[in-house]
């Protein structure tokens, strides 16, 4: 599996002009294992700075690929409580009262139920892009194009979502079947489809129609508000009750968040408000999306050298092919020399206090170092 | 290959008592490559802590094992004059005058036959013993045995080696034919042949009577100093020079090393007097004696799980079989976690500034990645 590198094909049809502004909603509530030595519970993926050919963490990219819609004073992350300061710190660029710390994870509806509110309070019919922190584009101007598109549309009233042209018949992700085209490069979305099996996702790849859904979202604020009455009216009252509180005493805000999680459904967006959705929109999209999975992915969408392996410049490799070293050691002067001989489509990833030795084929395996470790009680290095 | 572990079994022949003092020469001027990334040239592998199960370093290790016979005041080191001050650091034990800094490699005939000097001028009949200081012995009471025995042989005026009783048809070192024998445990020396072929070497192994020359050499002081006059004059009338420097202006002794340095050939002891010997003594030894050639070696003497890893205490296995994991980080504070998974036969070497990963079966190939560090200019790695 190869994600190439795309050109920017633009789509055949005008860019469109925003008549509203666009703020956008970062989801950074993660906290996945598969990086492990580099992510850790205090520090998650979306912190790590793996983005092949990049040095800034995974959120900063995502952050800066928007600032062409969504500047600084427009973006709020979404992330857990306890990462607030890591995530902040991550930030230097952005206001303090950019950061949402959720007391509670309860998947993305609720975070992103608060998030739209704020907006809302603001400028009620702003347009918010939801995206997630820990993501990977390699060609941002299709992805801007595709969110100018899918804005656009949202301030007509609709929730848009982007469909990401597959690569490969991918199992892992959920699909959205392509329905009629409603305008110039929009599409109605006829159905959520949940994870295929291999078969299926060849099938879908073969025929074409068929979009990866990676929780890309578009939508103005007040029309997010209305779906939320509509399909979680115990939640719409949960946050009229925020509301209030954010309108008649700001500085309540912490306890009356904490209210809303502390009753708040665990939900995703996708299941709450998308797939109930009558007239749900899609962008199609093609633009080198990656969800940066694993670090076999990370092998994927490096540039390596004619042996296949990415590996920092000073490495020793005799007889290695198709290999991986990520050496994240914090301090630049503690940076290691890797020397691979006779060893091939590995991935040996080195951090300040572990190493982790893996083939590319079973990066997947690396949950299991993670939960030996827990298992031994060792917090110090998960 | 696995050298097993020995039972001290004893010769079937009573202890002989020595009447002269013994002195060891040990002889510590390697700069091998084959343990990089621990070994750098300006510490060799007699300095680092590789023996299994040992935290000393090898050179700490030959002088301790000899300790019941050559107290340290007994005790000479000949090493590269670039590394006199880390060996001394090594052996902190050692009084300043058991250093000899050898000013240029000249093999090892030249610095036995200063150190034989050292020793005559202050005992003439006393008996030296030379021994590698980058060697590994699991038996140690059987080596003070076999010792002893060539000890108190050599006081009676013969040139003696040890012979180690071969494990396997190794085509790496040269071989002693065992001649008739002469005392109880001691045998004439037939004759010295080169490294074999491995059919060679299987033939040996199964024939008996042949034992590897591990340059374990024990004689009286004045004896090599007669032997040194018969079949190397040149270097003899070197060495009267330098005698009359230490008796009449002991400080000018390193003015005289350097010119006996400059003028000697680089030849080693076994070529120069040993394989000249006509009546060369041996006493055969099984002590589990290695000379730790390389990472694999290492590994075949090291304590290992069921699954065959030798590894530090903490480290992850998943699916992972016969690795070795060495963590040679100066400061205990740094060193890591290592997990492998889905990983075998394979050694993880790590040091402050570099990680090696090579299977087992190609460690010779270390050698390789240090040319390739050199061709680089990387003096800091190599």
């Amino acid at each position: 599996m190869v994600v190439s590198p795309k050109t920017s094909a633009p789509l055949d049809v005008p860019e469109p002009s925003l008549s509203h502004p666009t703020y956008a909603v970062i989801l950074a509530g993660g906290s996945g294992t598969r990086f492990w030595p580099a992510s850790r519970r205090a520090r998650p993926k979306q912190l790590l700075s793996i983005a092949p050919g990049r040095e800034e963490s995974l959120i900063a990219g995502a952050v800066r690929r928007l600032a062409p819609l969504c500047p600084a004073e427009r973006v709020f992350i979404a992330t857990g409580e306890h990462l607030l300061e890591a995530t902040a710190s991550a930030l230097p660029g952005l206001p303090k009262s950019a950061f949402l710390g959720e007391p509670t994870p309860r998947n993305t509806a609720p975070a992103i139920a608060w998030a739209t509110l704020k907006v809302a309070l603001r400028e009620p019919k702003a347009v918010v892009i939801v995206v997630s922190s820990d993501q990977h584009i390699q060609d941002e101007p299709a992805l801007l194009r595709a969110l100018r598109r899918a804005a656009a549309e949202a301030e007509q009233g609709r929730i848009v979502t982007l469909g990401i042209a597959p690569t490969r018949p991918e199992t892992g992700y959920g699909y959205l079947k392509q329905g009629a085209e409603t305008g110039p490069g929009v599409f109605q979305v006829e159905r959520f489809v949940e994870k295929p099996d291999v078969e299926t996702a060849k099938n879908y790849l073969a025929r074409g129609g068929y979009y990866w859904n990676a929780g890309i979202f578009v939508f103005r604020a007040d029309v997010m508000l209305a779906a939320i009455e509509e399909h979680m009216p115990d939640l719409a009252s949960q946050l009229e009750t925020l509301r209030r509180t954010l309108e008649q005493t700001p500085e309540r805000e912490p306890q009356a968040t904490r209210a809303l999680f502390a009753a708040a459904p665990s939900i995703s967006i996708d299941y709450a408000i998308m797939e109930r959705e009558p007239d749900l929109r899609m962008v199609p999209c093609d633009a080198g999306w990656s969800d940066l999975g694993s670090w076999q992915v990370v092998w994927e969408l490096s540039q390596k050298d004619a042996q296949g392996n990415a590996v920092p410049a000073d490495s020793v490799l005799l007889d290695a092919n198709g290999n991986l070293v990520v050496d994240l050691s914090s301090t630049p002067g503690r940076r290691k020399v890797f020397a691979l001989v006779g060893v091939s489509d590995v991935c040996v990833i080195h951090s300040d206090d572990a190493v982790l030795v893996i083939p590319r084929s079973d990066t997947q395996a690396v949950r299991d170092v993670v939960e030996q470790l827990s298992k031994r009680g060792r917090s110090d290095l998960v």
